[in-house]
């Protein structure tokens, strides 16, 4: 049932962002993913270098907590082969839980199944839609 | 060969930008793809709001035209759906074919192919990575 292991895999991805566990989190992913990322690079090539953003980013956030959220999730399901798309919102909590900020992205994850491996990210695409006049990203989704 | 069917599929999206041809270019894609545009909105969500932006972009070009080029194409097949992942260079040409402009995206692919059907575009997703700072999109992939 590929669609409740996907939905499985995004939960896990928001716990592991939650607790902040490296480990845990790249465990999601291929050893060869592809990584076109919202910030700044143009591609993280191989589980090694997203390993490094993810430390870094984790790494970064002192005694706030990020909550992660996914809506209107849709799946393409073959043989060894899954697409997920979703929109995410990413909430920064302070130490006693209080909502600090927020910001939506969308999120485009490529899943593999290799032959005796658990489905894997093979390809993560994440961005927010650019205002054409000012060049500048539009980090809150309207209500729809 | 299913990736030979993905390099053709791109070289068609480049032919039918090229000749600003929205039903040739429209033809790449499923009735119910699901569009995640670099531009403006979060999501066009099936066939006929996707061919309304193909309609505005490709009748706003005037005399010039746009060459599309894929670089760095990669792609994970399985049975019946398929991801390509690649960088885009589009080059804004004069009427006489000289270069005005370019700019770079990276671009996802989730491919179906269906029973009885051609493989299709069910969902794309393009973007240009954002500046941290200033929250501006990068236009321009430093040469790698």
């Amino acid at each position: 049932m590929p669609d409740i292991v996907i939905e499985r895999m995004l939960q896990e991805y928001a716990a592991a962002v939650r607790a902040k566990d490296v480990d845990r989190l790249l465990a999601l992913y291929a050893d060869d993913v592809r990584v076109f990322d919202m910030w700044g690079r143009w591609s993280y090539d191989g589980a090694g270098a997203w390993r490094g953003m993810a430390t870094e980013w984790l790494g970064s956030l002192g005694d706030e907590q990020v909550a992660v959220e996914f809506d209107e999730v849709e799946t393409v399901v073959g043989d060894g082969v899954a697409i997920a798309a979703a929109f995410v919102t990413y909430k920064g909590l302070s130490a006693d839980g209080q909502e600090l900020r927020a910001m939506n992205n969308r999120l485009t994850w490529g899943l593999t199944k290799r032959s005796g491996h658990n489905w894997k990210v093979v390809h993560e695409h994440s961005s927010a839609p650019i205002d054409f006049d000012t060049g500048k990203v539009q980090l809150q989704r309207p209500a729809s």
